[in-house]
């Protein structure tokens, strides 16, 4: 199972490849297409979600092409050698346009946009979903959470709980773009420059069979203290043996505190703040940790709870209740035999599902009076938002809603990502990112972003690309429903 | 972000690297520790869980080693040269004993025991949490599904709702194990040898604009034809289309069957089997796919919808309604000063967090007289519950409920993988594991697998393991609490 050369060309789906050998073999693997990545709906209920997977996907982007091992086990399983020779010499010559990460986004509007030959852009298909999906999913987790945390701190926990190895770097990073403060994962550290965090385990206590030894051990030998105090029992041995262990070592050690793992979490760090603070430790930090989410943290806090840092897992790393998001990849436009492009739509029985055919821009129209966002508008490439005076903004569904917006400023959120195959994109750094996640959020109002029963942010269709739709379902829907 | 020796050991919390620290500067690093791997609950309220994760973890445990990234990257966060040079040299000279893959499990067995000095096996624990928990979720999942599909196919379509890259290719294989029949991820059929499945996407109809052009094109290029007829309308365009491509090409082509992808599945497989029966193709196979679990297939099922083959993505490849197995790495014994090895246990005020000390085996209990498991048994290791006469099966929690087995076999149900460092173990073909799953579940009753209200297996404890525990129990609790 092991290959030196093992790529990412294949992690998609075998029909991606069937497909492709048909737009081979038919001469049409070279049409432009144009392909719209989007969700449709916000998971958690949430006002609205944060974008990453980007910096990801460039480097596989910039890895396309089948290895060797990859075309011989195509061969292995059938393909013919005309083909196998086709696929040996692809490289990508396509344009992406996208989000940038950290990007504030809502459902129904293309994350990315890919213009490339039909065989090319259907062959990322579905590597592109699975990273853009799990990533964007973790961030918008994660700066839900932080809606509640406040001016709190959040640590990312989670990598044993993590579906598998990517899973557990990416999602640490995904956190920590969103404004979580670091990360247990050393190797995202190392990959990305993210802060690290952690002391000891439960482990550390039973190894030396006493908490009080097992502390002054690591005292002994870390500046940076905090004691894991529920080993056998929180409140008579595990606070009062950090306390004591604090006292003797004093200034020889930094105690930033202790951490709370199991229990009654309000009741117990409410009694080990006193403790602390009675020994004369009121900077003592107060960290918990113990399966919390969103809902426990806002229960913990109305109770109370003296938590100052909160250490969050599974919740977190697996999006425990919604692991995915449901990120689809649609054609909506492409060339035909005489060259020009035929914008294409997918009709469905549940109208939510009905594509928005043509190549389009994404605009988040700002209003100048007091700097927020109105709304985020759709229109087609050719439109302006800009140069029009007043702006129409118009309901996707529930097409009565519409209000006008007159000093505005249309942003374009979509960036060039590649252009011609050609990177043209530089990745900011990870502090910018999080810089940018603040920014977007701060033109929402609040009503966007409180936790339960938000608002709903409009993504709303210019009146062109609405009228373009209907045309399109008119014209697709077969001759015994029209 | 991209080092060339990028490996597996920095993949930990980094509270890990702070206790062995603490464990070397104290010359207590090389005594040896054991350790239990194990989960409390069994998932989805399923009767067993299956075994996933051993062939990765062997190839992680032969990887071993910090490379000069890695030391580099703890060197920029502040560790001292004296330790780091104690970490370069680090090897793997540990014992792992595991369940083989494939095997059926439950809760409060150890799944795996690491015996090792102190500091490598705590090196271990979350990379090893991180891969166990995850394989072993999906496989148990996937069971759980084929449970319900019966002599029915599935197919695994999950990749880009996947959690990531890892989840993706290590989830197509958790679900082939355990008797799915293969899966749309390509680079799993590469690594694993698993069989792929898939034929085309919207996308192609879309792109030719036409459905009955392009389900003619695909049939031009390739043998096997399976039509997805939901592009527009699927009992007036997709089936219609896919009957009359069918017809056309003959024997030119193998017409397995037709894809429903949306809409309502019962009631249109119902329509699409009639249209296909009339049409002289009773043998075309119905694919359905969208969200399925193991739920929506009773329903369906129930409902007389005619389904042959699952695709099923989503809500396998996620594990949906409970995406994290909570398996957990405890110490239950460790060396002393002397080179004695002392039994280590943690309290919990929950008390089925107690841990149970000391090294054990696991065994599973056939009665003789029909060839059926009375239950798994967890003995000290020096018991050999084979040579009792008879065997009281006692309760771990609710210990007044026991019962006595007389002719039985016990067999130790964890293999040899490494012994002092060195790989004992040969991992079987995927074709095997297959079969153990088989095996596994035949000699359970089916009170135990049924997916609603399965009865609850027997995990019990030798009355000496017992017995162990309270002493332990009785000796680490605070004085306060005696």
């Amino acid at each position: 199972m092991n290959y030196q050369d093992d790529g990412f060309m294949l992690h998609t789906d075998l029909y991606q490849i069937n497909m492709v050998e048909t737009y081979w073999r038919d001469g049409i693997h070279n049409r432009t297409a144009v392909f719209d990545l989007y969700f449709r709906h916000l998971p958690f209920g949430n006002g609205y979600g944060v974008f990453a997977g980007l910096e990801r996907v460039i480097a596989l982007v910039e890895q396309f092409g089948f290895t060797d091992s990859d075309i011989a086990y195509l061969r292995e399983i059938g393909y013919k050698e005309d083909y196998l020779a086709f696929l040996k010499d692809m490289t990508f010559t396509g344009t992406i346009r996208s989000m940038q990460e950290g990007e504030t986004v809502f459902g129904n509007e293309p994350l990315m946009r890919i213009e490339a030959p039909l065989a090319q852009a259907q062959l990322l298909e579905t590597l592109l979903l699975n990273v853009i999906n799990y990533q964007t999913l973790i961030a918008t987790k994660a700066s839900r959470m932080m809606q509640v945390i406040g001016s709190g701190t959040a640590l990312e926990f989670g990598t044993r709980r993590a579906q598998e190895t990517e899973a557990a770097i990416w999602g640490a990073r995904a956190a920590y773009l969103t404004g979580f403060a670091g990360t247990s994962n050393v190797r995202a550290g190392k990959l990305f420059g993210i802060p690290v965090s952690g002391t000891h385990a439960h482990a550390m206590v039973q190894a030396y069979q006493d908490e009080y030894t097992a502390f002054t051990k690591y005292a002994e030998t870390h500046k940076d203290c905090v004691f894991l105090v529920d080993t056998y029992d929180t409140l008579r041995s595990g606070v009062p043996n950090a306390i004591r262990v604090a006292k003797e070592f004093g200034d020889k050690i930094n105690f930033i505190g202790i951490r709370l793992d199991s229990g009654d979490l309000a009741y117990l760090s409410k009694k080990a703040r006193g403790m602390l603070d009675e020994a004369g430790f009121p900077d003592a930090q107060i960290i918990a940790s113990n399966d919390l989410d969103e809902e426990t943290i806002m229960s913990l806090n109305a109770q109370g709870a003296k938590i100052t840092v909160w250490g969050i897992g599974t919740k977190l790393i697996t999006a425990f209740d919604q692991p995915a998001l449901g990120a689809v990849f649609k054609l909506v436009a492409i060339e035909n035999e005489q060259g020009d492009m035929v914008d294409t739509i997918k009709i469905s029985g549940n109208p939510e599902k009905v594509t928005t055919p043509g190549k389009k821009k994404v605009y988040r129209i700002i209003n100048n009076a007091n700097g927020k966002a109105e709304g985020d508008y759709i229109a087609l490439q050719e439109e302006n938002p800009q140069q029009q005076e007043k702006l129409k903004m118009f309901h996707p569904v529930h097409t009565y809603i519409s209000k006008f917006v007159t000093d505005f400023t249309a942003i374009d959120l979509h960036k060039d990502i590649f252009v011609d195959g050609k990177l043209v994109y530089t990745q900011p750094p990870l502090a910018s990112i999080r810089k940018h996640v603040e920014t977007g959020l701060s033109v929402l109002w609040d009503e966007y972003k409180r936790p339960i029963n938000p608002e709903q942010y409009p993504v709303d269709l210019s009146p062109a690309c609405w009228e373009h739709k209907m045309k399109k379902i008119e014209e697709m829907m077969p001759p015994s429903a029209r």
